[in-house]
């Protein structure tokens, strides 16, 4: 069994954003020169995820929209207590996941047409990592 | 390490619906011989689900009616600007996820007493796939 | 490649509770000797998670009124009628997902700062089980 892993770092400048890194995932993979097996990409923090879904404008403002509704800022959360401001964004890593398995298949991203892995982060403007780790043969 | 792959398809006759593939699953475990190992089971669109839960008719009504209730359809999601009309149909993918990771243990999916693999279909009436990926020894 | 499987056991006192399972994980990851590779968590229940956050005592309150308002007890749930009272639990389930997959990184568990592993139970009271698989070499 072959094992190849990197870790990628962001620092959005937004406090909330969203980063396509298929293509790093695709180089990292093509380094491994792993043929068949799987691609763990998992945020290594608890306040970003890592999600598979549609690269347009549209969709990705409408999550953002659809976050803020169901996992909103709140000042009451009991995690501010502790001196933090972040709880929404804790809850909204726990709806979105913090975690994908991509399938290798001919040592190419065994996806369908539309799938693309993004980075989604809730609180930003610090150096955030993510783990990539590919296991296979 | 060994490696199967297979890939299911499905064509829902309604737009949204709830498959037990279990079976299906199990067949394709049998076929890799693996005894030792991990099976993903990844929905290769993004308006579709994978997850595990109960084979119970009431509760696949009230999952369908939580989705309907937490990622509605609206004419409003930016989305939709692109053509599309399937907007809600992607965040009922987030909130399900679109993959599952199974045990195999003595050549076994190694579940508890009521864990069935679903399909879940958010926009259908149409071909989807599905990727089934079996590793292990 | 290496596997390696053991189960643990939960019965917490009250319905809903929250436990940081991450000594145990890293024991087992210990007696299985694996270097380089993945620990599957998964619970074998369709009324419990696992997740990966911060063990912080407010966020985990925060955590469960966040549930307890998406995924409410209803009597009205069509699941009651088949003589149950848990659909609420089925749902906090499907929320929160009911498995994490660990990056192991030169023998250990590759966090980063924060990230804790939980088993989340939703229908407690009762003997429930975990599953923890450990692949690679």
């Amino acid at each position: 069994m072959k094992s190849h892993t990197e870790y990628l770092w962001f620092n959005t400048k937004k406090k909330r954003g969203y980063i396509n890194i298929t293509p790093q995932i695709e180089g990292i993979l093509k380094k491994s020169a792993v043929k068949e097996g799987l691609v763990l990409v998992s945020a290594m923090h608890i306040t970003a995820s890592i999600y598979i879904n549609d690269d347009e404008e549209g969709i990705i403002q409408d999550i953002d929209n659809w976050l803020q509704k169901l996992a909103p800022y709140r000042d009451e959360y009991l995690h501010h207590q502790s001196g933090e401001s972040n709880a929404d964004a804790h809850l909204k890593n726990l709806l979105m996941h913090h975690q994908v398995l991509v399938p290798v298949t001919k040592g190419r991203l065994d996806f369908g047409p539309w799938q693309q892995i993004f980075y989604a982060e809730f609180d930003g403007q610090r150096k955030k990592r993510v783990i990539v780790k590919v296991i296979g043969e």
